[in-house]
């Protein structure tokens, strides 16, 4: 019996199709839990059908607690977790239980400690954590997972270059623009937000220098800066494709990383 | 006699040098329609040559209801609709002919169901579909097609990615910028369309944190997501470069997918 | 006599020590005049140094006049324009020596036909084009003009699918945001405007969405049409990329466009 | 025990774990330093600690000073600079000693030539040399220096491609916007503002064309420019990619510059 509810649960061992109805269901009502959270935010929405958000979120607990309590109980049938006590202690640490009990822990805590308007929005925020859940359903939160692990080195290296550069170029212009805008370049920490806006070349248009060494500085850190700052992005991408590539075939080229057929 | 028709119309067993210019002069009324009703929304332009616009309106609707009704008529001798009766229903049904139904069915439809002006201006916009008429005639039509199902999985993994980071992004957003600026920042779904143009990197800067945790949310959101969604847009150029290269030549390198002339 | 003074000018010829020292000097005396164009617009600097800037030019002026009527004379010794006269004209019309003309004429025109401020602005514009006479001597614009020749075909492709989603964006954006911003959004020729800025990811910020609907098709139409417009950049780029390795090996592997050493 | 002293600083031979801990210790003195000198901007801040920020500077130029005197004594057990007098001349004259001077340097300064405050703040910029102290100890620095060392050839073409396209889109939009925005467009230096602005498609948005023509010029030179200016970033980042494979594996295949393992 609890060997049956275990597989039930678990999407990696679904064969049954009763188990894929299930899994659907189960990634149906956290994509819903995702899209109450977001519209609950737009007031009037939800002042209108409160007491449908408020009834979806209490039926949404009470799932997602059956839940982990079944998780719980049936985790033993997992080799991995094969002890009662210690096997089931080491599943509520694991990153995965952690990220169930968060998601729905916000909203006993309030009975418990009383109401306080700032906190409550915060603990809400939680509640978006239930859209992690889905990482055991979908295969994209494990490809992006996995991406960021292979492309760990490179991606430091990169992040620390961009670093750099945001460094530099914000005491460049900090000590070229701060008499010229002493407002607006007031320090180089506020002069960094200046320095990320230009390099990813979002240029939101709050923040510009208006000397003309501010001007003749920007034009050139941009030029070059802003490939830099594309490294980051680049390393993700080729990151992706090569994930992809090696879902599709088994066995990569020598060569040039391609997927090859060989005899 | 039908079966001449038929090849007259049909622009892929184009032979005849008469046939290429019957092609040239309908490739030229479309665009020709294409720029009509780009310019007929520049009111003085319109008030001044009204008479134009609609004549040559009416003349298009003309030529193009003209053109269905012979294809209608003359695609039974396309095997794939032999058929007198289904074979014609079939086609009527298919995506071209809808368009093409489409383009012309708003001229008509006024005539008989009185007039609104809000009703009519949407009615116009489906004189644009003319445009995608042209989709017979103009390889570039077929390619985006083409790459588009060749591409699909990959699209709507990295779409997914995407979303998936509009919907983190927006949510962190709209909780620590919402105090600061409750106007900009209203709801979460709001806070999407600060998202989706800081992660573009469009920036128009019509909204923008303000806070000091808000921008340095901005900065690590948009160092780190300007690659992720650069993704769907690398999956895109990576599909027409390889379907340039499949269309030039018929074999690819099983090492580098270049193509190759094996002997 | 005229062999040699034919050699000095022509840059491909150049062996002797001191045909290296003339074509640098005429290189210098190139930026010269642009640079000279360039600070002339500033209004002070140029009321400042009025007699520097006119002196300069008419040294200029009589320095092209002198090299073209040498280039013109001298032009026999090369093969390709033999003949005294015919030669003489084929030559008179090469793009080259049009852009050799343009240059100089327009400071002998006023002399001609008199003064208009707004006119003699436009043939100031015309000095520019010695900036091109640097064609001849930098490679640089050889290598631009390959690529844009070798990618042609790419490149017409792909700058008419982006044509295709500005027309297809500006149609929809218009019908959606003309009555929420009848200025700005005014007809489709002027929503193009929003088109390019937005699909190009510039985001000047003067003209944007204000409606849900548009919101939301700006961000559909940013997300996909992004990776369009980075198509033209992403063939140029690769056929400069491909030309500077063809220019450093002379063979390129048949598998990856790579170039090898072949044994 | 000069050697001693010698291995000890040179990170390059650490083997001892005790030279590991200094070299740490002097990695983060370097990292504290650079965070000093940003948050000494932040006026509020700089005020209420000012005690501790300028006890730290004092104990970071006390620790910086005695390295340079200690390197200075024992670089003669390098022997590239063997010699007692000429061997430390040369080392003074090296690019790394003069950086490690120069952030030292402005501390004593003021004490010999009395106070200015504007100068001062520029003596403030020069600490922030301190940071690429850390080049001795951070590969990435290195790396970044290889790179454009390596790509030096390709970098200059680009760059000189970039520079002649903002030469020509700013004469071009001068001559077109100047009348309609003279304080926006006041002169060709002026204009190459917009220039950069919007080939590195930044788009501050503080200055954009508003005649039809400069709008169209805008987006042909948008449209094909940005392409250019994508390319010394797209340079740096397949240097960055190739340094990074090299650095993994000695070997490259010599078909796509992939590296391989041959038997």
């Amino acid at each position: 019996m609890k060997r049956r509810v275990f597989t039930f649960l678990d999407p990696s061992e679904t064969e049954h199709p009763a188990e894929k109805w299930v899994d659907a269901a189960v990634i149906a009502l956290i994509l819903a839990n995702t899209v109450a959270v977001i519209l609950e935010t737009v007031e009037p929405l939800y002042q209108r059908n409160r007491v449908f958000f408020d009834g979806f979120e209490s039926f949404s607990v009470a799932f997602f607690t059956a839940e982990y309590l079944l998780r719980l109980w049936t985790v033993t049938a997992n080799p991995k977790y094969r002890h009662p006590i210690q096997g089931r202690v080491k599943w509520m640490v694991s990153s995965g239980a952690i990220v169930d009990l968060l998601a729905i822990l916000p909203f006993y805590l309030p009975l418990l400690i009383g109401y306080d308007l700032r906190f409550i929005r915060l603990l809400r925020l939680t509640r978006l954590l239930r859209f992690f859940k889905m990482g055991r359903y979908v295969g994209a939160f494990r490809m992006i997972h996995q991406v960021f692990r292979t492309k760990k080195e490179e991606l430091v290296l990169s992040l620390s270059i961009t670093l750099l550069l945001i460094v530099v170029a914000s005491c460049l212009m900090y000590f070229v623009e701060h008499d010229a805008q002493p407002a607006k370049f007031s320090s180089i920490p506020e002069t960094m937000w200046w320095s990320v806006a230009t390099l990813t070349t979002v240029g939101y248009g709050d923040v510009y220098p208006v000397t003309t060494l501010g001007k003749t500085l920007t034009a050139l850190i941009s030029i070059l800066g802003v490939g830099m700052f594309a490294l980051p992005a680049g390393i993700l991408a080729s990151g992706f494709s090569e994930s992809w590539k090696g879902e599709k075939n088994g066995q990569n080229c020598p060569h040039c990383g391609e997927s090859i057929k060989c005899q």
